[in-house]
């Protein structure tokens, strides 16, 4: 509290004062924006957000808050005045002016979730223009229609079996990981693209398509574990970010390795420390791990897979697709 | 049909088709993305959508689509040309990346949902950060709450009852339009704003609020039958856009007061003829209104809810609130 109250006394700064005292109603409020923004920013680092993801907020913040009239954020300040019978204080200004901004942001949810839909109907849009009398528009139409449902499938089993702040290593498993990872990911960003590029070139045989899915599916999942592995032992000016999945209750490929092999006393150690933002139980987390050796379970199943998939790629019948596709598409 | 064989045949263009064959794969690929926008941007233009509409769709679009790696939608071409054991013709690259593009597309669904769930957080964030030790910081909460709620119900109603492309005017009546304005407008545009300033003031007398709400609530019912009329009936000029109200399949102030005055004749007409995009069709539903003199039911509304909330503003114990906020509010 007391570090809110801190905060509080600071803004705003004098800086954005003196905008307030001489600019229009409608200019003050604008200028209140940036100081309001630079607190939101200040609640980003607190969760130690990486520098992508705080461009992406400034921007989308930027982008869906501000415009319009903003007359319901500038009532506040107005009515303010109205009821306290006189002018206000800067700090009174630049509170009701807080108030305005949070009804201005009221209105992004609806307007966001709207622009996911229009983008959605655009993908229709261009594959009714470009394939209509295309041989496998239909199929073009099903791929799309079926990984959409695929890809909310993962989304939901990720966001029940592993929903931030609410830690519970009891709906971890590795099933549920597989699962995640092969619909939230593996059939959107590996199978869709090569089986769209199948329709395209007027592969119709269903067992070239089931051959190229057990491929794509487990080089989704390759990728995927190896994504996991990264974020918590890859070098962060390697990986571009500092890895979070341990604090962010991530159910990821480690947590589930290290909770089958854990014993009852490690198990305790993973479910008291695991989710939570604390740098020490972090290092908790990583001494089960470590004691576990999960980079050497991880190292075996990195071959063991490399291996896999490599044999499954041969098994492909190459008079329907040919194998260099997919070990291009693994070189990526 | 014919039409989007015209339109196909004529994308890409001759520049493009340049392009592509001198830049790298990604360079190719995010060229083809201008041809893309400019193919969405005629159906848009199909759907009459005003240009400020437009400039939305454009900037969202390359917000939320481009960026990335691109891995997913560079994939199909590529896979593409291992398919054909050939390179592709400029055709086949141009569609493959059509493909791509729409990979790229179905991932945005899932960000913007989330980028207005962070918005929605970010309220919550403010409000902590400036009024944690104000008397009046869980009625802030609590007003926020109440709203979010009150304009998503609302939301779903105009959703069940006007749905676009399902036109079923036995769904409208005068109560259901009633409701959607209250609940979708009214609270969050004309209650919210000065119920925060209130209670800010630190006015805690309950009777204040349910007469504030009253006078606003029936605000917002004014101000909305108005920019219902003014759809219809505004110079374009001066709204600011061609209204499309009768075609959009609305529930809006004129289709329910009309409904509620047709004889069978009439009735049948509307039934056919509203929530469709043809101009003749939108002509004979305007005639009907004009058969039952809606713009002078429109007038009388007008005079008496002005008179009404002018007496309701007047009923207002000016020593809990000043009568001169809502008046100051009503001439904004």
């Amino acid at each position: 509290m007391s570090k809110n109250e801190l905060k509080r006394s600071k803004s705003p700064s004098k800086d954005s004062n003196k905008k307030q005292k001489t600019g229009s109603e409608k200019e003050q409020f604008i200028a209140s924006f940036e100081e309001i923004k630079k607190v939101l920013e200040q609640d980003l680092d607190d969760c130690r957000l990486p520098a992508n993801g705080k461009e992406w907020f400034k921007k989308m913040f930027d982008e869906t808050v501000q415009g319009g009239k903003m007359n319901r954020g500038l009532t506040v300040a107005s009515a303010l005045q109205s009821l306290l019978k006189r002018s206000l204080t800067d700090k009174e200004l630049y509170e009701a002016h807080v108030l305005g901004w949070c009804i201005e942001m009221e209105n992004v949810g609806m307007v966001a979730i709207n622009d996911s839909f229009i983008v959605e109907s655009a993908i229709y849009k261009l594959l009714k223009r470009y394939f209509k009398s295309h041989p496998a528009y239909v199929e073009f139409l099903e791929l799309f229609h079926e990984t959409t449902f695929q890809t909310e499938l993962g989304q939901l089993m990720d966001l029940i079996t592993a929903p931030e702040g609410d830690v519970d290593l009891s709906r971890f498993s590795i099933e549920k990981h597989a699962y995640i990872v092969e619909y939230k990911t593996a059939y959107y960003s590996f199978y869709l693209p090569i089986a769209l590029a199948m329709r395209y070139a007027g592969v119709t045989d269903e067992t070239a398509y089931n051959q190229a899915k057990k491929v794509l599916l487990a080089l989704g999942e390759y990728f995927q574990v190896q994504d996991d592995y990264l974020d918590c032992y890859g070098l962060p000016e390697v990986i571009g970010k500092i890895g979070t999945d341990i604090e962010d209750n991530k159910c990821g490929w480690l947590i589930v390795q290290a909770l089958s092999l854990a014993n009852e006393e490690q198990r305790e150690i993973l479910d008291k420390n695991y989710g939570q933002k604390d740098p020490a139980k972090v290092a908790l987390v990583k001494q089960v791990y470590k004691d576990l050796d999960i980079e050497g379970v991880y190292n075996k199943y990195e071959e063991e897979s490399y291996e896999r998939i490599s044999a499954l790629i041969k098994e492909i019948d190459d008079s329907l697709i040919p194998q260099d596709m997919f070990t291009k598409f693994m070189n990526r």
